[in-house]
This record gives structure tokens, C-alpha cells and sequence, in this order.
């Protein structure tokens, strides 16, 4: 019943590397002690873009902004970032800076306002100190190099950053993806932040429906907490130097893109969950056999999102009374009588009993790195994929001692 | 707008007794190493009996034959309780057993077994060791003691129990409660179970009426993890001894009542959350002027069960940042430009800003051992409450040590 999703195993995932016609650069503009903590994405012609942003109702200034411009003009050429400071429940003044952000950078690279995209991660309710942010845009050059992965990090402990290439009519095509933390793990630092850029030519229409489509199954299906951020944004841009003919939805282009694009989307996604705050645990689950996909996606998510199966998987603990709990939470059709459970492959339930693999074996495989949790719900055809961690002592004690 | 539900102080909270014609037992039958871990409760006439029980699809043995009984009856004589087992997920022989616990009290109490209710609560996956059952049963005494009370904790720091008494057309009537642990935060130990004897008469339409009612405002708004167990069980038993007219619903003496009922079943669900596993706080939020009443219980759930909003509690940190986006999270209508959060009555948040209160001012407070935070989204005229507890190291060390 093992369920497989494309995985960058389909592909060769080659050292990050910008798709043609992409720049960029990062710096530290004092926004933190030390770190890298500002940068900026180029694109040499306006790239069509795509977004999904947070469903928060307390959307952060520069996510309403960037979300608005997408709708609007289908295009950017250009985004800022900035870290430690989210410019959410900033008010009216945190819609100012924004715009002024957007008003320093397109002066200093002569385009048009309304063709720069802004994301901010960082604490709630702050303001941006313009002086420093006027400065570091002042400083930003046009590189090839990657220090902007870094400039969006927060309580992340690596850069997340991913690169595949694939061939469209005679054409390389390269898709290339960063982000950090995770909406769900890291609301005190406020954002789970997302950027995918490729050389492809492709409408909006089909960019969009790809990057909408795709979210549902990758960064949707990532949890820690359950805690949605205010800036929660994923912005793909594609300006078509790769010179492949523009790909439509519905055709053989689309979905060979659209495989390459789901390995970049899900490789970002499970390297958010595996580097939660506090883990020690990639956690998988993979759902088989349900009625409907949504259904399988709510119960993986509904594993992965237990305090109890995180605590009991930080305890190495093969408990399987608390994932059968979790899985009968949901409203999801199940088989009551006939529920199936593999822990890394172990069988640990069977006809909703306890299977036979020895306790030890099943505690040994509990050391393991990454966790996999395959059931089949033996109610349906279809399946469904989460990520997660574990829940540490670190994750209460990063979110205990920091402070407003 | 200082949201004030029922309490018990408007009731004389006298020592715990039972009303009349109610008798329990409680022992040590050997499930657990060396506490109480079994009891009974018995009525001297069949009682009019009422419950609810827990929504997870893989419901218990006992809860899903006590389900039954009191639906078809409407009347239950006795309950027969144990812990450190929960007889969930054991197939056809944990029925069997169940049936076979019901038969021994049936021939011990000499009544109908069917009119015998049961209730476990511990393990997942265990089968009850049967000869340690009925070597307890044929110990069991009918005494005035509270014992049971104590046989049904598990990680329980403490019993939780409550009498109240009101007068009725010229009678007086006790309504006596107790319960154990809490179906969100105890899922391994599996079980949040409440008991509430009261010798009055009152139809078994107007007893479940009010149970069902009053668990969506009390019960039902408890959380720590999210995780609801298998085992969740209110039962509620009226045997008629205080000799008041029969309480019927939309009657005067039916609101008097389930003014003094909403007291106990509220005293008991704030003790559970107040005695959640690890907690050194109990957190209760009420939440106002929302544009529905379960959209107020809603905004509360999101804000307690938050483990963002639980660390930074356990931290001692007024971080509204968090309680805001565990607000924005729900789908309830809030007018995102004017919330506002009061902590501990200090005001935290005001017009979706950072209040005027001193930061000193607010990290004092958050000493206290029960944090309140209230909340106003300038919706509509609806409240809503829950309660909950901080998330702490003892938290994941209990989840994560105990072992299967």
C-alpha cells in the first residue's frame, strides 16, 4: 500500500544555482545582531508571476501588498526581503514602509513600483526601521550569488534551497526554490516564506493553477503547531528566458513541469517540517486507501499534528494507540474494524489490533532519523502525504524564553 | 466586557457528599501497582440516566455499551469504573470482557445488567485481566466513602469533585460531580470521564437536554493537545430521592436547576484543564461581542490551544503577537482593525495594536496562577469561553517517557 509521491530523486537536484536571467544579493542591515538579515531577487525582464499567501485574517502589510500586485499585474521583476521583522499589526505607518520599500528599490533598480514584490518574516507588531532598510537597499547589487537563502532566516538552522533541471522542446529548463521556517512552527517569527523562480516560459494562468494546486499537497501538508502565520506567502516567478514554448495548462509540457515543479515544492516543504523548531525527527505520513484525497490529507495531517504521536516519537516510542486515536479524530471515512498501520515499514497495526513485530524491533527503528507512518484506511481509492516533526523539550524551551 | 459565565460561587460548594440514595465503593484491584483502580457507583432505585460521549470513530467497549444502554433504557442503577485500562481497540474480547464486568456486578448488586453501566479508562490496546475484575467486584461495598472518585485517575495530580445543593418546590436537591483527567490531554492514559449523581427528579429528556447543552459550553471547551480520546464519557444519574416535582424542559424549576448543573459541570472541566499533564497554569479566555456563540467558543479553543500561546504562558511572556494570529487563524468575523485583548484585565492588545499597559506591568502579572485573557472582536453580541493550560517541559517529558 506504500504510497510514493514524485520526489527529487526524479530528478538530478544539482548545487543551487539561479535560472537565467535571475540576480541577487544579501547583507546584514542591522535588523538583527549580526546575521544576514535583507535582500533581493531580479529577474533582467518582468517575469510572470503566481502567489498563495496565509489565510490568516490578520494579513501582514507587505503579504497584502505583494498579493494584490500579483492579482493586479500578473507580473514582478523584482522582490524584497527582509527578516526579524514580520510589519504585521503595524497599522497604517507598517503599510507606508512597505510602500516605501517598494519606492527605494525601484528607484535603485530603475523600474516601476509596481513591479517589486515585498516579503518581511519576523516579530509581530514591530515596525521597520527605514533608516536601516534605506541603507541596505542602498548596498544590494545584482549577483549571482545566494546570500539572499540566507537573509530570510530566522530561527532556521540551514538555508532550504533547491535546484532541478528539465527539458522542454529542446530547451534546459531550470527551476530553482529557497525558503524558511514554517508558518506553522515558527509564528513568534512569524512566517513561513516560500520563492521559486525558474527560467520557463509559462502563462500565468498555468504558473498560477501549478502553484495553487501543488501547495495543497506540499506546504499545506506540513505541520508543527498548527499555528498559521499573518505573512505566510509562497511567490513563484518565471520569465521565460529558458526559451521554451510558452507552456498552457492541459498539455504534455504542463504536466512534465509540473512533476519537476511538485519535487521543488515538496523537497522545500519536508526540509521546512524536518527542521522545526526543537526537532530531532523528520516525521512522513503517508495515507492510503482513503475516500478522497482531502480525506487522506487530513489524516496525515491529523498524525503529524498530535502533540501526543510528536511527543511519543521524541520518546522513541512505537505508541500506536495515540495514532489510532488521532486518525479517529478525524471525520475522515475509515474502516474501524480493519485500519493498518506501518511504522518504517514495520507493520504495528493490523485489523485496528496490535501486529505482531516484536517490541524491540519496532523501538529500533524508532532512533531512526526520519519517521515514516504509512496507514491504510481501507476505505477508498485515494491517498495523501504530510510532514512533521517532533515535539521536543527545545521546542517549548525556544518558545518559552523568547520574548515580546 | 468582562465575560462572566456561570460559577460555582454562586452556589454554596458544601464538602463532597452523594445525594441520597446513591453508594460507592472504591479499591485496589491490582491494575495499577499499588493506587485505586476500581469502584463502583450505585443508586438504591434506577436512575434516570443521560450521557455524552466521546466523537472519535474508534470508540471503547465500555463507552460504546453504556451508549447503548442508556439509549435504549434511558435509566442506568449502577456504574462499574475502572482505570489503568481503557478496553479500547481490543476487538470482540474486550466486549466480552466488558459484558462479563456488567454480569459480576449484576449478580453482586442483584439487579439487571442492564442496568448497569461501564466506564475504563488507561491504555489503549490492553485486555482487561478478568479475575483481577471479579475478584474486585466481589469486594466492592455500597458505603458513602469517595473512593471511586480516586480509583479513576490516572496521571491525575489530584481528585476532582464538587457537590452543590438548591432548593426545589420546598426539597432540597444535591447534585454531586466528579471526574478524571481530560480526553484532550491525557490520550495515552485515554479517558476524560465525568460522573454527576443528583437526587432529583427530572425527565430523561430534560436530563440529557441539559447534559448535552452544557457540555458544548464546558466539557467541550477544554483542550490542551486537541487530541480527543477514544474513551470520553459524561454520564450523569438521577434517581428522583429529593422528592421535587419531576423537572421538565422550558420550566422555571428546569432553569433553576441547570443553573446549579452548569455550575458543577464548569467547576469540573476548568479542574481538568487547571490539572493537565505538566501544566502550572490554568489559562482561561473569554472571548466577546462575537457574531455567534460558536464562533466565540471557536476564537477561545483557537487561543488555548495554541501551543505558541501555551509556551510563551508557561514562559511567563505577554505575547499578544501570538494570540492575535491564533485568532486569525479561525474563520470567525473579526474586525481585524479594532481587536481588542485584555490579560489578566491589564489591557494587551487595543485596535489591533500593542496597548499603552507597561511591559513590567504585564510580565508581573503573568505570574499568576490562572492567566485570564479576554477577548472583544467588535463583532457582534455573542460570548464564548474556554479553558486550557500552559505547555511545559513536564508536558513532552510525561508524553514522551511514558512508554507502551
Amino acid at each position: 500500500m506504500k504510497v510514493m509521491a514524485p520526489t527529487t530523486k526524479m530528478y538530478e537536484k544539482i548545487e543551487f544555482t539561479w535560472p537565467a536571467g535571475f540576480y541577487s544579493d544579501g547583507l546584514h542591515a542591522g535588523l538583527k545582531h549580526e546575521k544576514l538579515d535583507m535582500g533581493w531577487l531580479y529577474s533582467a525582464v518582468p517575469a510572470t508571476a503566481a502567489g498563495v499567501y496565509t489565510t490568516n485574517q490578520f494579513k501582514a502589510a507587505p503579504t497584502t501588498i505583494t498579493q494584490q500586485l500579483i492579482k493586479e499585474n500578473h507580473q514582478l521583476q523584482a522582490l524584497v526581503l527582509n527578516s526579524a521583522i514580520a510589519n504585521s499589526c503595524t497599522g497604517e505607518e507598517g503599510f507606508q514602509n512597505a510602500a516605501k520599500t517598494q519606492a527605494l528599490a525601484a528607484a535603485a533598480l530603475n523600474i516601476d513600483p509596481s513591479l517589486i514584490g515585498i516579503a518581511s518574516t519576523g516579530l509581530i507588531g514591530a515596525q521597520l526601521p527605514m533608516d536601516k532598510i534605506a541603507a541596505g537597499i542602498a548596498q544590494l547589487q545584482l549577483t549571482k550569488n545566494d546570500k539572499v537563502t540566507k537573509a530570510v532566516l530566522t530561527t532556521d538552522t540551514k538555508a532550504k534551497t533547491i535546484t532541478v533541471q528539465l527539458h522542454l522542446n529542446g530547451q534546459v529548463v531550470t527551476i530553482s526554490g529557497f525558503c524558511k521556517g514554517s508558518g506553522m512552527i515558527h509564528p513568534n517569527m512569524c512566517t513561513m516564506l516560500g520563492f521559486i523562480t525558474t527560467d520557463a516560459a509559462i502563462s500565468h494562468e498555468a504558473l498560477q493553477t501549478l502553484l495553487s494546486d501543488q501547495t495543497e499537497s506540499t506546504f499545506n501538508q506540513i505541520t508543527v503547531d498548527g499555528d498559521t502565520s499573518t505573512n505566510d506567502m509562497v511567490v513563484t516567478l518565471a520569465n521565460g528566458l529558458a526559451d521554451n514554448l510558452e507552456i498552457q495548462t492541459d498539455t504534455k509540457d504542463y504536466d512534465k513541469f509540473a512533476s519537476a515543479f511538485h519535487a521543488v515544492m515538496a523537497y522545500l516543504a519536508q526540509h521546512i517540517a524536518g527542521d522545526g523548531e526543537g526537532a530531532t525527527k523528520l516525521v512522513e505520513v503517508n495515507v492510503a486507501h482513503a475516500a478522497t484525497t482531502k480525506e487522506a490529507q487530513q489524516v496525515a495531517k491529523a498524525i503529524v499534528g498530535s502533540n501526543l504521536v510528536k511527543s511519543a516519537i521524541f520518546g522513541k516510542d512505537p505508541n500506536w494507540g495515540r495514532i489510532v486515536a488521532a486518525i479517529g479524530q478525524t471525520q475522515a471515512k475509515v474502516d474501524v474494524a480493519h485500519l493498518s498501520v506501518w511504522l518504517n515499514q514495520l507493520p504495528l497495526v493490523e485489523d485496528s489490533h496490535a501486529a505482531a513485530t516484536p517490541e524491540a524491533k519496532l523501538a529500533a527503528s524508532m532512533g531512526k532519523k526520519t519517521i515514516q507512518i504509512d496507514v491504510d484506511l481501507n476505505a477508498g481509492l485515494a491517498n495523501g502525504q504530510a510532514w512533521g516533526c517532533d515535539l521536543t523539550y527545545n521546542y517549548v524551551k525556544i518558545n518559552a524564553s523568547y520574548h515580546t
